[in-house]
């Protein structure tokens, strides 16, 4: 039901010959977005340590696949981008992180007919053993606080 | 029909702290394929300098859209990855480049029937009217030098 | 007198293979701050346009030269960076920054006899004429204005 | 008495959005050559296991500081750099990489006249205990091949 809100800043670095956020560079804001939703939004609250675990934890996620449509390139901003992400889909041992770029909410003329997304993008993300890297089931307690984070899949154009 | 084939270097700055190349550093070396294979593969014996268009050209390529499936983790290597890529179909005003990020070349040890993908991978290209932005069509002799590059699309398995 | 204080978070990318800050991204680091500070903390309030620069301008600066010295491993943390940075030293034509960066200054572990500096730095710039490309003399209205961020030049231990 | 000279590709997303070779990215750069001298070059021939140490090593070197003088831009290049480097200094725990950073060699325009270097820089290495953290001395089996990498230090002109 719930999507998490998060803000990324843009560096400038992250900027082509162009003058625009580079394809992949934005891969990496969705990253931020993701590694700070399951620490700082879901995390804060929740039991969702699976997510949060190092090298040392029994259990961790790796990325299976991803896909983004880019709609509008993205200029460098003073303000930070918002990353709304959400859990679109949900299987045995995985998930799709589903998201929507956005530009910064701070500001009168940002009001919501106007902030269609730069970019939409979905990342599969697979729950592993840590030891034999062979794929195992998302435990209950898990899987009921994200489905608090469950929301209709992004809606891909292509 | 044919594949061009490009050699990529990992940098030690692509790994993780897992040790593994990031995920959104692979995206970064699918370009410099892409690039090179435009530049030094098509570009060295065709007229393809539409493709080779910086800010003054009057057409050039915007990325919509990318899709990427990893297969086995990358870890850091002496020889450089080899992406083999192609066209992996082709529209009025777009194309898809499609890739498969293959182990070092060199080495007895690397006979074909091991050389297992890291990672497979599609990047859909759009030709744009640098002044206005809008789709254009491919023009007949650019389209008639890619179609050599034409192939199979990459089979994902998602 | 004054020095910037500016929050850069860090990156997963950041990382390298042994967990922590990459040498060089942390002039990326010190690049956002930089940029941040020009624009945020002192384009604010007063007429530093001259920094703001885009391709447009007349006038804009290029980087000569950076010094940096690295104290202390850097982990990935929650909590932004805090760089603190000034001008430590102005010529005819050219200034140099000087940075501290410290821990999250968030919590109250973080009082102040225990933030040491992971690292200090000095990048200097140089105004240059934007069309020759030819260094231009600082004019005295910038020049009045960045007289107050001068203080001490960073303590290098090398 | 002898440099080792690095061919490292310039990365598209090492421009910035002025089109050149980014400041951060190039100390980026001086980590591939550096990384690929100890490797390929020194490590090819000589006992230099102590620098090609992961992390189960019992010693291993980390950056203690790094100086980096630009002195031309680097525009988008299709051939590689060229990273000249050697051992400038060498101390009891220490060691000083320096580089020239030259266009790509190829071609008959860039005769030695022409080739001045677009960047000089300087790493400080310092060996370190890899359980403790402690600097350790070089020792002599090392010390004897480094010295055959030694040649005058670079000279900054800041």
């Amino acid at each position: 039901m719930a999507r998490v809100s998060v803000s990324v800043p843009v560096r400038w670095s992250d900027l082509n010959a162009y003058g625009h956020v580079n394809n992949a560079a934005l891969l990496t804001v969705l990253e931020e977005a993701r590694i700070s939703a399951f620490w700082a939004g879901l995390g804060s609250q929740h039991p969702t340590a699976v997510l949060e675990s190092g090298p040392g934890a029994s259990q961790h996620t790796v990325i299976a696949s991803q896909r983004i449509e880019y709609r509008r390139e993205i200029p460098h901003l003073r303000e930070p981008l918002e990353v709304s992400l959400w859990i679109g889909r949900m299987g045995g041992a995985s998930l799709e992180v589903h998201y929507e770029v956005l530009p910064p909410s701070a500001g009168d003329a940002a009001d919501a007919g106007e902030r269609l997304p730069y970019a939409v993008a979905a990342t599969t993300l697979v729950l592993v053993d840590a030891a034999t890297g062979a794929p195992t089931r998302i435990p209950p307690a898990v899987r009921e606080v994200w489905q608090r984070y469950t929301d209709e899949p992004v809606a891909f154009r292509g």
